[in-house]
C-alpha cells in the first residue's frame, strides 16, 4: 500500500497511490478516527485503519493538481546515518566502528514537487539520494534481528546537504573531561555541528509516499538512482551501505525510543555510475534543478531547485566553500 | 504569568504556578479551544487565551503530587547552541564567528523531577545549565532588534551531554567538494555526530514551567546557578554569554523557520565558583544527582539521576572516555 499525504483546497488528505491513480481515503478515515486524519495517527491506529483501506476505495483525484506534502508532515525526528555509504570507507582515515547520526528537523521537509530552495549565502549544497525507514511501533532497545517488525514503512529521502555551511561550523578546541582521578584532563578535540547545514529549510524532500513494509521484502537491496537536470548523478544499490537498516534501527534504540512515524534515514547511495558526475559536482548553487531519486519498489522523488536571491542579516560568514 | 504542564490520573494538565501553588487551568482551556489542552496549541493562541487565564483562577492542585512534564512537551525542533559561553573562548584553537548550533529530539526532553537516565555504556555524561527560549509566533528572516517579539517565554534547559559518546562519534575523511573549475577536490575535514551524545533519551530537562516574555524584561543578564547533590558547580550569568538571545534567534532565522513551541537553548552558562568544582567533575556515572539548575526569575529545575545497568546489544563501542 502507498500512503500519500497532499493537500487540496479542501485542506491536508491521506491518498492512496495505485499506479497512475491517487485515492482520497480522508473521509474514511475520519469515520474511523473520529476527527481529521494525518499520517501519524493512521500509523498509531495503522491495525484498525489499514484493514479498513483495504477494502475501501476512496475518491480518485487528479494526481497532477494535488500538491504533495511529505507522507509524514511533522515526524518527532528525523535521524540521519552518516556516512554509511561503503564507497566512502576509503575516504576515512579514521572513524568509529558503529553507525552515527545526525537530526533535521521536521521544518526543513518538503514534499514531491515542492521546491529546494537555497540561497547564495549557504555556499555549497548538494543532494544526498538515501532510503527513509518511517518507524511504526516505539522501539527501544530492540535488537536487530525483530527490529524491522517495528517498521511501518519505506520512502525516498534527499537529505539536501549545505557542505559550503559544513566547513564553517568546525570548532577545534581544548575539550574538558574528567579523569580517573577525579582531576580534570585537556583533550584537543575537532567538533562540527550539523544545525544549519543538514536543518536549513527545504533541506529534507520526503516522498512522494511511504510504501508500506509487506510491499518491501528486502529493504537492504534495493536500486537507487539519482539524477540532476536530467543527468544521472548516481546508481547505487543499498546493498552497498555498511550497516543493514535492522542494524541502524536496532543500534539507535540503545539510545533513543523511536517512535511512530520517525524517519531513520539510511545515508547516501552516491555511488557515481563508471565515467558521470557525481553528487557532489551538482552544486545546486551552480546546477539547475529538478533533482530526482529513484528507488527500485519505492517510486520516485522529484524537486525542482530554486535560487533565493536574498543576502544574510549583519553576519560575516566565513570563506563559503 | 508561569504556565506548567503536568500529569494527574486525569491526563496531561496545563497549571499556572504562583509562588508555591499551582492551578490547573486546562478546564478554562478547554472552553476556548473546544478541545483537550496542550501547550502548543496555547501558544498558537496566546492572543485569545492569555487575557482569559490572566482573569480566571483555575483549581488549586497539590504540587507535590503531580509528575511535572517539559512545559512544552512536544516541540517540533530544539536547537542547542554550541559553546556560547565567554568562559569556552579561551579553549577554541579555531572556531566560526557565528553561532553555530545542534538540534536535539523532543523524544529527549523530561520534566522538573523527572529521572535523567544513565548508562554504563554511554561513558561520561554531564549536565549543562542553560536559558531556554520558547518560540511563541513564526520566524524567518527576522533581524534581532525584532527578534524578541516572536518570543513566548523562557524557561529552563538542562543540556545533558555525553562526552564520552561525543569523543567516539568523531571522523576524520576526506571530504568531497566541487572545485571552482567543476572538477572535484579533496579537503581533510574533521566532523562529528551529535545524534547519540546530545539526544539519548533523557538528554533533555526543560522546565519546571516557562515564564512569559513580559515578566523577564532582560533575559541577556539572568544569574544561573547549578548544583550536583548539593554542590555548587557552576555560577554563571547570561551576560557571558558571547552571542545575545536577539541575537541567536535571528541568526538561526536566516537558515531555518523557527515556528510556536520551538526551543532555542543558548548555551551553557558553566563558569565555576571560584575554587569549587565544574560541570566537568559532574560525569554522572560517578557523581550521584540530584542536579539543579536556578536562574534567576525563571525557578529551579531540579532532576534524580539514575544510573540503569543494562549492556549495549551486538554493539562494540571504542573506548569509553
Amino acid at each position: 500500500m502507498k500512503l500519500a499525504t497532499f493537500r487540496t483546497a479542501e485542506g491536508t488528505r491521506i491518498g492512496l497511490a495505485d499506479g497512475e491513480e491517487l485515492r482520497d481515503v480522508s473521509a474514511i478515515l475520519v469515520d474511523v478516527l473520529g476527527g481529521l486524519p494525518d499520517m501519524e495517527r493512521l500509523i498509531r491506529h495503522a491495525d484498525t485503519l489499514l484493514p479498513v483501506l483495504r477494502q475501501e476505495s476512496g475518491e480518485t483525484v487528479d494526481a497532477s493538481k494535488v500538491e504533495w506534502l511529505p507522507p509524514v508532515p511533522r515526524p518527532g525526528k528525523i535521524c540521519g546515518i552518516a556516512m554509511n555509504n561503503s564507497a566512502s570507507n576509503e575516504r576515512k582515515i579514521s572513524a568509529p566502528d558503529h553507525p552515527a547520526f545526525f537530526l533535521k528537523p521536521a521544518s526543513c521537509m518538503v514534499g514531491h514537487g515542492q521546491a529546494i530552495r537555497v540561497r547564495p549565502y549557504y555556499g555549497s549544497v548538494h543532494p544526498e539520494p538515501e532510503l527513509a525507514v518511517v518507524i511504526g511501533t516505539a522501539m527501544r532497545d530492540v535488537d536487530a534481528v525483530s527490529a524491522l517488525e517495528h517498521v511501518f514503512g519505506y520512502t525516498i529521502f534527499n537529505d539536501v546537504t549545505g557542505n559550503g555551511m559544513r566547513a564553517e561550523d568546525l570548532f577545534r578546541y581544548r575539550a574538558v573531561y574528567r579523569g580517573s582521578d577525579g582531576e580534570l584532563e585537556y583533550r584537543e578535540q575537532h567538533l562540527s555541528y550539523a544545525g544549519r547545514y543538514k536543518g536549513s529549510d527545504t533541506f529534507g524532500a520526503l516522498g512522494p509516499w511511504l510504501v508500506t513494509r509487506d510491499e518491501v521484502p528486502d529493504p537492504d537491496n534495493l536500486a537507487v538512482e539519482c539524477t540532476v537536470a536530467g543527468e544521472v548523478i548516481a546508481r547505487d544499490s543499498t546493498r552497498y551501505y555498511n550497516y543493514k537498516v535492522c542494524e541502524l534501527l536496532s543500534f539507535i534504540s540503545q539510545f533513543h525510543t523511536l517512535e511512530p512515524g520517525d524517519i531513520v534515514s539510511c545515508g547516501t547511495a552516491f555511488k557515481p555510475d563508471p565515467g558521470r558526475k557525481s553528487i557532489h559536482h551538482a552544486n545546486f548553487q551552480e546546477v539547475p534543478g529538478p533533482v530526482s531519486i529513484s528507488i527500485e519498489q519505492l517510486g520516485t522523488l522529484s524537486n525542482p531547485v530554486v535560487i533565493e536571491q536574498r543576502q544574510i542579516g549583519n553576519w560575516r560568514l566565513a570563506s563559503s566553500a
